[in-house]
């Protein structure tokens, strides 16, 4: 049963609740567990998305539990799925997902794939039948906490044309690092290869605003300004050629190399429409320190404390840590109708 | 001793040469050979820089033969060098390349780690004491034509500053990927980080002409249309923030996880100041057989023939394949001037 969730809540009228991570854990758990999804699945699937709303990432934080209750409802993603995983050569792992949410896979990849790593010296899990893994940087941070370098790429829903092409075919596709460090938390650089995300155009769509003629293409392939056709068409990648080539690359990384479905052929992680998406993720895990002959931790450092001297220069993820270390202090502000759509969803 | 070389040269008053493919590269051979280069090193190097040439990528084609016979005259690179490897762990090998040139180096990890990826699933070398490696596309395609998907991430004397800073810090750190096809030749993607190639700002500098104000910093950190200027400063990233973010990734696979000196500490790959660069390559090689449960084959076919349904668009590399074609049925044009100082260097 959930229980109900101890908030340290303003007065009912205001429009915004401040909610601490624990009690805001409990609350997404509960509203995912009241909607056919197994205890320990809703327990992984909300603390991935709270840490995810801890860190200001917005767009894959509590704002995506009505949408994966209603796919849990609708049987699109299966909340009981238990994932599997096995050996498929001696440093390569192969995990099912079984249409259940990404997080409970990618938790199973991580447990396995750490000793792994440290056993052969670079491991890697391929996961198939999968869905949106939420904040790719949550699970990299999880291997290099344990001081191992890691790398994932995962496909997603169609959204980048091919370079020269107008139709979209492969996803935003996000490539996620992080590197261990010795007196502070991982190194996480995670980013998707969409110049701006789908979420920013979705915003423009909602508020009727154009949007910058660099962001996306219309449904006939011509970049546009109006965020509902943008929405219709294609994302633009970053980088032009070189980004559609780098999204090509990780659609073959994440949904060939692993035997999963391709952007193309995935339906939304955003509605029930359709079948599961069945997309693939690829996690790679390496040990620095047998490679660098010990040298890593002297030789990472040396980089960063150069990237420090230098006036304005910012460490990818810095700000991303200081909105962690406050919300662990402070609790996070949740609109109070999202609030109240966790608790109905809880049926608290 | 180097054999006068048997070219299908037109009057000796044109502007250009046009060389068949094997006699380029025993006149680059024997450029290096002639100078303080060993006849199996100067064999892998011209065969690389010829390839490169043969390709249409100039930059990394035979233009670079007077710029290597000078380092290897100098000493800032040992064309006597032999590259070892030793495993560091059982899926990772440790490629010394001993301050040589970097071909034979990465020649070497490509013969071990082809059959250790058959066997481990997944496999990487870590190079150290390297030096330019020239098309990075030419590696990961020795892999691939074996069967295995490859990435390659090299890092390079400091050319980008760090994302906010104004200094040149990392490399332009080029990414390369193949895939293996069963009836056409590797899909390659090979890209580095900098907007433009270096080359290009070389190139208008010389002319005394104006680049676009997006390509480079000056040497205070300001956006410049002066190529000179831009020289002495750094070199824009793809995609802003989230370019400068995969320059730093590759930083740190290239260089702190090998072990090998970062983009900052190298010396130029162009000139005979300083001692050797000793950047640092991963390389690594993954069977995309067991991993996909034999899928690899049809998932990659299905992308790609999606992709020749889209009108206009264009496969990374493809335009390079027809160059190649071409350049084994008839040759390249060499520009006489270049041509006579390459049979110089190698003494004919």
């Amino acid at each position: 049963m959930p229980r109900r969730t101890p908030v340290n809540a303003r007065a009912g009228a205001e429009a915004v609740v401040r909610v601490e991570l624990d009690a805001l854990e409990r609350l997404c758990a509960a509203a995912l567990a009241a909607n056919r999804t197994g205890a320990h699945n809703a327990a992984l699937v909300a603390r991935a998305l709270v840490a995810a709303e801890a860190d200001g990432l917005a767009g894959h934080g509590i704002s995506r539990v009505p949408g994966y209750a209603a796919q849990s409802r609708s049987g699109k993603v299966d909340g009981f799925a238990t994932p599997s995983a096995a050996l498929a050569a001696p440093a390569a792992l192969r995990v099912d997902a079984a249409h259940g949410f990404a997080y409970p896979a990618l938790g199973l990849a991580i447990e396995r794939l750490a000793p792994l790593a440290r056993a052969q010296g670079l491991a890697c899990a391929g996961l198939v039948r999968s869905h949106h893994f939420g904040a790719a940087g949550y699970h990299v941070e999880r291997l290099a906490e344990q001081g191992l370098i890691a790398l994932l790429f995962g496909n997603s829903p169609k959204a980048i044309a091919p370079w020269g092409g107008r139709t979209a075919l492969f996803g935003t596709n996000p490539i996620a690092f992080a590197a261990p460090r010795a007196q502070a938390p991982p190194l996480v650089v995670d980013l998707s290869l969409s110049k701006v995300a789908r979420g920013k155009i979705m915003v423009a769509a909602q508020q009727g605003r154009p949007i910058p003629p660099d962001w996306a293409l219309d449904e006939q392939g011509d970049p546009t300004t109006d965020a509902e056709r943008a929405l219709r068409g294609a994302m633009l990648p970053i980088g032009e050629a070189k980004g559609a080539a780098l999204a090509l690359m990780v659609e073959i990384l994440a949904a060939a190399v692993t035997g999963a479905r391709l952007g193309h052929e995935a339906s939304s992680f955003f509605d029930t429409e359709g079948g599961p998406p069945g997309v693939g993720q690829l996690l790679v895990a390496l040990d620095p320190e047998p490679l660098s002959a010990g040298a890593f931790a002297e030789r990472l450092e040396t980089l960063l404390a150069q990237i420090a001297l230098e006036p304005g220069a910012r460490l990818p993820g810095a700000r991303r840590l200081e909105r962690r270390a406050q919300a662990r202090r402070e609790g996070v502000d949740v609109a109070r109708e999202r609030y109240d759509e966790l608790r109905r969803l809880a049926g608290e």
